[in-house]
């Protein structure tokens, strides 16, 4: 399933295979009366030695049920099903799980307590972006919008299940997640179809190596999705975690702005999360992003923060507070607009991206909102990156893809700048707006190290001749967004 | 006196006259013998008609005793010295006090609650520089230094009365302010020549109208000057009273960083504030500049806020706190130094000044911390100015020349920007690091409004054609650092 964009087929009671965190789709044939998307649970109970997993399946229409499998072992895996209706209870069958396609790495977790990997132990450093409604935009935006996404610097992005109705987001997408339409939707019964065009998109970022970061709910709607009844609400849960959490990629993000959805209760937030922590067979990462007040990130099945604010400088603060990797997906975008979180230049949201990496947090707040004659705005839509932050995100990417990156944490040197590290092995400070032609680096007295100045907006490294150790005064070109990187010779 | 660099001089028992503001040195023959500094108490009371002022003399040396009078209202007024000596005491005279003289408006006070103003009534809008050191210099440098002023765009500068110990600033004054030499100071006995040289720099800082805010102690120091004793410390500040009050520019502002002096206490503090309210005849400004911590404000003798800070889009929050004028004396330099405190860029130099502006603040926060060959950078020793602010410092205080500065406070409007208005007439949005190319004007329904578009860094004014009112949609030129004003038409 690597490289496909559409699952493998195997029938019910029968062989099948795949690779490892690629997924198989078992079809079964199952009753179609009445309404199986509320009234049918079914899934399958994989097992391997002594090991088991319990995957839910869904209902896909037409009488067709399906489970969808990623293995997260090799080997020889059985099962059998589960119903509430007997046609589709108490199958079996095997699935050979072989070696993991060449560069997949499995899904991400965290690597405690503040980095992340992905399954087979390789770190994981999430730059990335924000195109809320990209898929419920016409497909051939879609199409753009992957394309350039291949192209880019980002290995994550934020997107929403449900359409968005918000200032540049009007137009309605042409499939919705239940079936019915605008002022009649039966939020009991799912649009298979709806579904089938949203997968094709994880699968295609999946292909990509590129995180996708499912946004549950959120509050900018008219058609009723942030206001169901409770019930609805688990059941799109429900739902939701059979249909993609065999995608890798996937991550859980449970709300854009929870705190803005004045109907639900912080008791509706912990149960949703609880339900998803109970029911997905992968554990994929859980969080959920403030607009302004936080969740409380100390609860157990929050994997991260997901964090919206300017004040990136206090990564560090949030870090030590809920010890769990801190993730600044959204701290104002590039852009024009009229609003205040759509207008900062690229050179202040790389400045906010290098400050919230320096103090161990993840650069993943980029966002487009320059105005076109279309009215695309990435950040809503995707489409084309028009901005100057993108090629500087991807030098933010270089600059680390050699990096310690998950033994990097602040240290507190030179009480000038921030100081990322991995002691007595690399070091990074970094200036910000500052414009020193002098630096003092501190390095540790014992190793030499050898150092580079990075100038973080010309995209330009420069190696000081010879190596370096305990304290050093050098000059430095007296610009801004200067980093200066120290790296202990072998 | 408004021209001349040294005061006029009269006899005792003699008619003398000097203009409003400017002042007279009345100078009288008394004891050399021992100590006449700390053992000598003298001074003049000045009558006009029903008001008092007592005015503080000094020795300056050689048996000549010397009382300086700056009158603050126009009349004959009469006075009869007072001693602890009998040669000193009880002889009369009187002072003709003519009109001002052109563009000589008086010492500068506040205008209640958030504004400063001078003694005749003009506005008085804060834009100010920080030298500390210039007249520790050599008299050449100093002159550059006057030059420099001249043509440059501030009202207001920072300076020490005592030499400075720092980076930077390691070389010995010519003078110092007490006799002997370092090592063997007498603390008891001042260096008139020192006194001299002092006060005609405070003089031609006068006559270019620029504030002398005379830095009264500092920890910076190798000589004892932060260490003497309280009784050491009460002489001085009533010879610097006697001698400088009578220049109009002067503000006391009792430290720089006082709160990096660790052998005084909150109780030093207030006695120093106490001694010099009781003290100055003219009641010049008081305040006290902090590193971190805030001296409390509060207190009754404190005239405004001296902050150093770089959060200073919290200036609205110390405003409404203490309710008096908030000046930003130090918000980080604009210069290449390895230090944190000395190298921003010019434009977040000048970021900060707007946004201290915009909140109802004074943009007094120059300083350069530019490197060269001669080791004179300007915040430590004056000379030339090499940076990109202060020709925008100078854009900034014509931009607010013809505001209605002291009814100036900041708006809650329109949610993205700060806003700087009096209500109905004047307002102003300023952009900072945003960059909207579509902006969202709110001005009241009534009345008519002309609309500029300043671009603060590029330093341009553009009107919009036309008149405005209510709610107005236009473009911007998508850049940052964009005010815009609108002025309603009379």
């Amino acid at each position: 399933m690597a490289k496909a964009t559409l699952p493998a087929k195997a029938t019910a009671k029968k062989q099948g295979s795949t690779a490892l965190w690629d997924f198989i789709e078992i079809e079964f044939k199952g009753p179609s009366a009445r309404n199986p998307f509320a009234e049918v649970k079914f899934g399958a109970t994989f097992k391997l030695g002594a090991r088991e997993l319990k995957v839910p399946g869904f209902y896909d229409g037409n009488g067709v049920y399906k489970v969808r499998f990623m293995p997260d072992q090799t080997g020889d895996w059985t099962y059998t099903t589960y119903a509430t209706v007997s046609a589709l209870a108490g199958q079996t069958g095997a699935v050979t799980a072989t070696d993991a396609a060449k560069g997949v790495h499995g899904p991400v977790t965290v690597h405690p307590p503040y980095w992340f990997q992905y399954a087979d132990g390789t770190p994981f450093f999430p730059v990335g972006t924000t195109a809320y409604a990209w898929t419920h935009q016409p497909s051939k935006l879609q199409d753009k919008t992957v394309e350039i996404l291949k192209k880019g610097p980002f290995n994550k992005i934020r997107m929403c299940v449900f359409p968005k109705d918000y200032t540049y987001n009007k137009n309605e997408p042409e499939e919705y997640v239940y079936e019915g339409k605008p002022g009649s939707f039966d939020f009991t019964r799912f649009n298979p179809k709806y579904w089938a065009a949203f997968e094709k998109r994880i699968a295609q970022l999946r292909d990509l190596n590129i995180e996708a970061d499912i946004i549950i709910f959120h509050p900018y709607d008219r058609w009723g999705f942030a206001t169901m009844s409770a019930a609805q609400d688990d059941l799109y849960l429900e739902y939701l975690v059979a249909r993609i959490s065999a995608y890798r990629n996937v991550w859980w993000s449970f709300a854009n702005e929870w705190d803005l959805m004045k109907e639900k209760t912080t008791a509706d937030w912990d149960r949703y999360f609880k339900i998803v922590h109970a029911i997905d067979p992968y554990q994929h990462l859980r969080s959920v992003h403030n607009c302004r007040a936080f969740y409380d990130h100390n609860k157990a099945w929050v994997h991260h923060l997901s964090v919206q604010h300017s004040d990136v400088e206090r990564v560090d603060e949030w870090r030590t507070q809920y010890k769990k990797p801190v993730v600044i997906d959204e701290c104002c975008y590039e852009g024009e607009i009229q609003h205040n979180w759509g207008n900062i230049t690229g050179e202040e949201l790389m400045r906010r991206m290098w400050e919230t990496t320096m103090r161990g947090g993840y650069p993943t707040g980029h966002g487009e909102t320059y105005l076109n004659p279309d009215d695309v705005l990435w950040w809503a839509k995707g489409g084309i990156l028009r901005g100057t932050s993108p090629v500087r995100f991807q030098f933010l990417r270089d600059v680390f893809a050699d990096a310690p990156v998950n033994e990097l944490s602040p240290e507190k040197l030179g009480r000038m700048y921030p100081v990322l590290a991995k002691k007595d092995a690399w070091y990074m400070y970094y200036t910000g707006v500052r414009q020193p032609s002098i630096f003092d680096l501190e390095l540790p007295s014992e190793g030499e190290y050898v150092v580079d100045i990075i100038d973080t907006w010309n995209m330009k490294i420069d190696r000081l001749k010879g190596t370096f150790s305990g304290m050093t005064r050098f000059e430095l070109p007296g610009k801004p967004w200067i980093a200066i990187r120290a790296v202990r010779k072998k």
